[in-house]
């Protein structure tokens, strides 16, 4: 049995958008196998007339709910400060609270991520060596998807949080991605081993004895002892550049906060450019608006598989239990997602994995 | 009369496309009606024979160059310590001399970043407060083109370096984008003002500063003493996010080298992507590639248009005298580009205008 606490009422678009993407999740779980309708359960956490309201056109989803009625609300607007005054008393304060408890096993919100982020890292607690969570972005790149991280819950990080990010993605790609030893990279201003500044320079050295710590080619002798430490090989690739995410050059992208937010909103942007141009250039002729019409559902289609919004469900990294953000501009279909991605972490031994990788800090410095 | 000292070899192609780009600057430059070929003169530092033969196929190139042989070639490769041993010998700091000396009014040259700075930065010199040029990039926005910089030269920046590079930057687009008080934007993680870490922050604030001691609101008595420091307003916007780039929220943006460099990379790079899928999706059926076909030119122009690679020359910013960078792989019309931007910086007073900004540096501290 799989429970999923759902904060009904974050995001842009609230309890008709969350009810609804529990539907699409509901088909979407039923449908690849991973879970049946009789394991799953839900509790929502809002104002609940309103979830009681939009259950009522989803009697399957209702059938499997528990509504839990929250007094105050946290809003987009609300800051971390507000949102922690309210820890008792809000949707998301006690959803993120019935995780803690063992009531859920997993929550999934889209409120805004620095309340999201205050709310977990304060109820939840964070995992040993970990100061606050990072935020992964799951990128869509050449030969399939990667894992990028951080993207903005970090903004300076020195060198050793470049590694705890490296170990924390590494993790969720096994678990999210299904790959035994996900390749990991570190974005640098060029491939080489000489290129950069001192903290992406040390973190690359730290992350190589990484790598060299779980091979095995050092001798049997410390296969055992490694074994609880580092149950698998930790491959390391090294410094890759920004367009080499795309390449799919790494499994895991690794970068810090600031880094990260801007690279990702720069791709946003491109994005959105290239596809005004388009509808731009539509506009100017009957002939190029038909042409355009015809490879529209083409270039729709290579949108869908490009934009890095539509790849929703980022886990927080670095907590003691499962708590997903979802974009707070997701429709029912990116919730769903989300929901899916918190229940494939509650299945998979991701949590124990990512305990076990920060316990590589220590062994390497 | 302007001369420009072309480096013949630097970049991945040679002679034959710095010959041929120097035709096609001659092209621009007249037809544009910047510079009769009377006003033109080139000075190209190369392999004299290389040289001389690649002439011959250009009698209108060949009237107004005069050929400097050198005897070591700076190649992509070279590390920038070897260059700066053959500062004296070699193509590119030959050419760069002729600067320093006067015989010439910019160089010109594709040869690798490392060594290209090292040499500029000795042979030439840096401005006041500057300790290390820096390197912008032209960027196609929704409104027309901005600067953004830095985009790899220096990759730690205090706060007082944010701000030497966003004066260095809008001086380039005054004299490059042609306004009068260039808006100049900050990248940081949102755009309000409480965000970001300690270093973008006091830039910001310094920003602002700097902002208001040009601005003529507080009285007329400072005018007079400000003209000489400060000729025109700088329009600090404040803090914008990676996809206001393309939004064209403003003139300038500014940015560490860092975060500059991977977020150029990552634009290239879905940019690349989405022109692979595109090709991939034209394979699949004969119907999808005739439409594919048909809307073709279409999708080059706006790569055309959205395509950073495609806008070469960019200024070293921070040098006493005009050294344009063109990317290592531009062709013949790319390189014609950067020499057209070395021509437009001579002629306009980029070099007294951006020395006269940075005198604003010590003003707002």
């Amino acid at each position: 049995m799989v429970t999923i606490a759902v904060d009904a009422m974050g995001g842009d678009f609230g309890h008709a958008v969350t009810v609804d993407g529990a539907r699409l999740a509901l088909d979407l779980l039923r449908k690849s196998g991973i879970l049946s309708k009789e394991m799953l359960r839900f509790l929502f956490f809002g104002d609940g007339d309103k979830i009681s309201e939009e259950l009522k056109k989803h009697i399957e989803v209702a059938e499997i709910t528990e509504i839990v009625h929250a007094d105050v609300i946290v809003t987009n607007e609300m800051k971390p400060i507000d949102a922690m005054r309210h820890r008792h008393d809000s949707n998301l304060g006690l959803a993120i609270d019935a995780v803690a408890r063992g009531r859920a096993d997993a929550v999934v919100s889209a409120a805004n991520t620095g309340a999201y982020i205050a709310l977990a890292k304060t109820i939840l607690g964070t995992l040993p060596f970990v100061e606050r969570p990072a935020i992964p972005a799951v990128m869509p790149h050449v030969n399939g998807k990667s894992i990028v991280l951080d993207l903005g819950a970090n903004l300076e990080c020195s060198a050793e949080r470049l590694v705890q990010f490296a170990l924390m993605g590494e993790s969720f790609a096994r678990s999210l991605l299904k790959k035994e030893s996900p390749s990991v990279g570190l974005l640098n201003v060029g491939a080489e081993e000489m290129k950069g500044h001192a903290t992406v320079q040390t973190a690359g050295r730290l992350l190589h004895n990484i790598s060299k710590h779980t091979s095995t080619a050092d001798g049997e002798a410390h296969t055992k002892e490694k074994e609880s430490l580092a149950h698998s090989y930790f491959n390391f690739h090294g410094f890759i550049e920004g367009n080499d995410i795309f390449r799919g050059v790494t499994d895991v992208v690794v970068t810090d906060g600031f880094s990260g937010n801007i690279a990702l909103k720069a791709i946003e942007g491109v994005i959105w450019f290239f596809f005004k141009l388009l509808k731009d250039s539509m506009k100017d002729s009957l002939v190029s608006k038909l042409v355009g019409l015809t490879v529209l559902p083409t270039l729709r289609k290579i949108k869908k598989t490009i934009d890095p919004r539509l790849y929703n469900g980022a886990v927080l990294l670095g907590l003691k239990k499962i708590a997903v953000k979802s974009h707070g501009g997701a429709d029912s279909f990116g919730f769903a997602q989300a929901i899916k991605v918190g229940v494939q972490m509650v299945q998979s031994s991701f949590l124990e994995d990512v305990e076990k990788r920060l316990q590589l800090l220590p062994e390497i410095q």
